[in-house]
């Protein structure tokens, strides 16, 4: 169903013209500003950017004329609903002989403490699992409190290992006869900033009131409790909301005899409620709305379409990414390509592929290619990021450019992820990265799902 | 009036078994655990310590107790009252089309807003000279917003320079006509939180409701104002009362022949609200109460009586340290040395000195027992700490082991101030100069009062 060119036309190498305008669009990348003007602009007029709010309606509207001011083509908003949740307020504080307060905030879809709040005794667990294996009514009128760190790698991989807290507290806590849940922060650093994040995707409500300890009040919990009985009140308030409006904003660079085939690149445009959401994920969008730019300035515009998908309500459920694939589930065999950028601004370190077997050399070109801006050749098992995870399942070839990590779970979902902590060096090789491979597959024409096929396959080596 | 032994006696070099014992008390420092204790105990049990507050109450009778319990001797409290001030609630947005939160914290001293708050138009100076500069009713009805970054050093000497702003913002903003008074939070990191202190240390209340940004919070509240006009809702409550009761905590280890003549060690026991005062000053607390402890272990009492003072009520205005010497002022002449730890638990770099200059021999032998623990030989210009200023000034010779400061401003007077900030190897390397010289000071009898004799001081070169 792809109109590519027969191997035996251009080959698997790229041809040399494409070769140097990708390698023109890496240069013009490291002095990109649109890119990086983009996230200033977006995370200081809006700021936070919370899934469902009047904020987030704010960032669609800030981001159409965005787009459009900067001349992408087609922009427009697709509307969908989500089930809404914030909070209104969140304290803690030990009561008694050694009476504080501590830092927390609740976690997305957390349940309202009655009215002036609740007080009980905490039971620690290192680990969910020791909770889940406590036995039923063990925890009556208490507040169960799963202190589990979290450690920093490189690609992230310890966050979904210290998200299992924070997706299984409440429940396990609500079985066994507890009152709230409490969590150690999911995140690597150790200041008084607490992390939150979505406790279900389906957007129900948790079982329990359910909040993180920031890592310092994590400790400190820990500490009291090595001396005796604590007890904690906790009062947290939230508004919830069956259907609130979100949308995915949508601009294109509009391909030229390919043009019904498209290169997909997104982000998502809503944050957390805490920070203003640079690294998570303005960064993302500035990122790919540079690279769409840099293509846009070209001479001539590649064949294909590149589409810029900012999606909403990333953050409660990948309700965005559900969305778009239900919206353009017709014509998901047209999307030759899709990336999603959401792990920060941290320089690309490896580029992964999901192609068809039979696409493994063109894969390789852009890997070869992207090596010039300090990119290692990964393997072809990408998994797209968050919100074309869907696409992908859909049998939609993807690329994960991957993200240097290790900074990340130091900001993300708190407080702390403010436009400060974006390096804008290393964002713009993100820039140089997105704009190459993106350009490659909108201008060879390159079928990235080609299954394997013995000959050309082996030409190719 | 000092009977200090003469130097045909003992000479200006340390007699052998002085600098042996000093040398083992170092070397046992190396693995004290009193003193990391102390800290961690003070910090978890009591938490946050506000000057004239209950918990600061709590923290003299735990410090007592504590005391009690390591063997110090004439453990008691001298009793003194203060003004007091509290926050009640303290938040920020900015209102209008850029409608988002801002992190602050209400400045020592701070008038509450009126009933609900207050909303008014942001005016930007980059220093506080700036503001001093407007004419006057140039702000009536607005809000000054001082945006002066403060820089890290060694010595911490960029804190004196970026108080002033914390000092006067809110006597020139009213003198202008504003209705309140913001600023780029004092402090060298860049996280979501925000930096308190006293704006004046009469304990008088401020001219204005007057707050701090965190670091991101005023890029953040800079580029609004880049884009245009800022409006910004205010709501500060403060509680504050005439007297409130204080007191400084006090133990000695008693000397022997000259136990009427006093080695003083001081730290300050109150804290700021907003953390758990772990490197300002628990640290301090920690690690005199660990030298004293590490002296009283020896097989012999030195000859003159160590005391160590747990100050109260430094942070709002060295209250603890005017009272000591208000309550003290008979006795000055027998304080023969005096010292505060007052600047986190950073490595001792340096060792400085206020000797009288006979005393000078005296000042050397004692650093250059120092360097054994990689501390460089500091001048004669010791300040020694803000409680003991007032005794320096009253002619009480003083010493100031110079920490690392360049990080100590990353948590000072925040809510990050806690005890994972502490490095245990840094801290008892404190514990290991405060015990030596402490130790040399009491034993050999010296005068470090001693004026110029051109005599012995030859005698000593």
């Amino acid at each position: 169903m792809m109109t590519a060119p027969a191997l035996a036309e251009t080959g698997s190498a790229l041809p040399q013209d494409v070769s140097e305008t990708a390698e023109a669009l890496m240069d013009a990348a490291a002095s990109d500003t649109v890119g990086l003007q983009f996230v200033e602009d977006l995370t200081t007029e809006i700021g936070p950017r919370l899934a469902g709010s009047p904020a987030e309606a704010r960032a669609r509207t800030w981001a159409v004329n965005e787009l459009k001011q900067l001349g992408f083509q087609n922009v427009h908003v697709e509307d969908f609903s989500i089930p809404y949740w914030t909070r209104t307020h969140e304290i803690a504080e030990v009561v008694g002989p050694n009476a504080q307060p501590l830092v927390i905030t609740a976690l997305g879809g957390s349940k309202a403490t009655p009215q002036g709040g609740l007080e009980a005794e905490i039971v620690r667990f290192e680990s969910l699992s020791d909770l889940q294996a406590a036995p039923a009514g063990s925890l009556n009128g208490k507040i169960a409190y799963i202190d589990e760190l979290m450690y920093k790698t490189q690609d992230g991989s310890g966050y979904g290992l210290a998200v299992r807290k924070r997706s299984g507290c409440a429940k396990a806590a609500a079985e066994k006869g507890a009152v709230a849940c409490l969590i150690r922060s999911v995140g690597t650093q150790s200041h008084r900033i607490p992390h939150t994040g979505i406790m279900s995707r389906d957007g129900a409500l948790g079982a329990l009131p359910a909040a993180a300890l920031s890592a310092p009040d994590a400790d400190q919990l820990s500490r009291l409790l090595e001396r005796g009985d604590v007890r904690v009140k906790l009062d947290i308030g939230v508004q919830s909301a069956e259907a609130a409006p979100s949308g995915n904003v949508i601009g294109e660079i509009e391909g030229t005899d390919l043009k019904d085939e498209i290169v997909l690149i997104g982000c998502h445009l809503d944050s957390w409620d805490l920070g203003t959401g640079a690294i998570d994920d303005g960064a993302g969008c500035g990122i790919v709305v540079g690279a769409a730019k840099l293509i846009d300035a070209l001479p001539a515009k590649p064949r294909r379409t590149i589409r810029v998908v900012l999606y909403g309500s990333e953050e409660v459920g990948l309700f965005g990414g559900d969305a778009y694939a239900r919206q353009h589930g017709d014509d998901l065999d047209k999307h030759v390509l899709a990336a999603e950028s959401d792990f920060g601004a941290g320089r690309v370190w490896q580029f992964q592929t999901r192609f068809g077997e039979g696409a493994k050399p063109y894969g390789d070109a852009i890997k070869a290619m992207l090596t010039k801006v300090g990119v290692a050749e990964g393997n072809n098992e990408a998994g797209g990021g968050p919100d074309v995870g869907v696409l992908r399942r859909a049998g939609v070839p993807v690329v994960t450019p991957s993200q240097d990590g290790r900074d990340y779970f130091d900001y993300h979902h708190t407080p702390d992820d403010t436009f400060d902590k974006i390096n804008p060096e290393e964002f713009r090789q993100n820039i140089a990265v997105y704009a190459a491979f993106s350009y490659i597959a909108a201008e060879t024409g390159w079928d990235f799902r080609k299954a394997a096929d013995a000959e050309s396959t082996q030409g190719a080596d």
